[in-house]
């Protein structure tokens, strides 16, 4: 496993029902779903921020938390890594305009 | 190249410079940084009401649709999915923990 | 009422229920609280860029998109702008920063 | 001035330059531009999240938080709440479908 991706949810899964006091991660999630969302949300929200601003070192950086939270909520929903990917791929064969075209309003 | 995301982000690339006529990649990245950004915004928003009203399909559908316009903007800024994956590693041995109480307030 | 908050939020209350044709209020209305509160947050996170980016009549438009936006949101949970101004006024008494110590983190 | 949003705006031009040990207005105010534009995003995230989670309790609170970010936030930029007044009644004319039918997509 030697993509980071990879082992970053490894990590996730492993530590979400551990110590609040110790682990980031099962602190997070300790705190539901409804606090996952909020917290991948402002992590998002400052990575747009960050872009707008032209803040590069802070757009990697933000970017990173947002991911991070993302895999953190991802993961208290049951959906894995592979399955964000297979969704992705799912979509590649189709061109990105026809993908659009095809989406409801 | 197995990993799709690296397909995802290598076809972004590809794309970027290319014809906003047939390519929705050409076309989003061709209105600039500030709308990009403002499109990833909206999508980890719709992920965010996804995972709140526990709509778990919703939730797989919204974090790809976010992921890919993330990639997008770090493209647009010359940060490439690498980049990403050496940024989460370098906090990984970091305990989660730790990191945030070593992050300024 | 001659303030255009009120008269704006009793336009609201009159077209929430009318001809989803002809009403833009109707038929944002129509769409339920999670389109209405995607709309919000959309509007919001435009504003929020606006203002990073400095651009100070994009920061106007926007405020006014979001506060319509809001309005729509909270008529559609029954709360009213008279509600919005009371809890404002509520916590008005208390010092800024006392009402920031005395919520839960 | 009986409208209590008047008399928060006031409050916060009057404290805006004042001391941050003492007052969240000044503190906040002293974080910049960027900060505040942040700060009124988080609020307007939480307000969408209570709005879909169907808690009208919290929707009311974090529409407050919300609204008085957004004032903090335009009263940065010199925006006053008579000027958000004043563009919110410059469209009151239009009816709101023809409002959204004459905005560039």
């Amino acid at each position: 496993m030697s993509d980071p991706l990879d082992r970053l949810y490894a990590t996730i899964l492993a530590r979400r029902g551990g110590d609040a006091a110790t682990s980031y991660v099962a602190k997070a999630t300790a705190k539901g779903r409804r606090k996952l969302a909020e917290k991948f949300g402002e992590e998002a929200l400052e990575t747009v921020i960050a872009a707008v601003a032209q803040d590069r070192a802070a757009l990697l950086s933000e970017a990173a938390d947002a991911t991070f939270h993302l895999l953190l909520l991802l993961a208290d929903a049951g959906i894995t890594l592979d399955d964000l990917r297979a969704e992705l791929e799912r979509r590649e064969g189709v061109s990105g305009i026809a993908e659009k075209a095809a989406r409801p309003e």
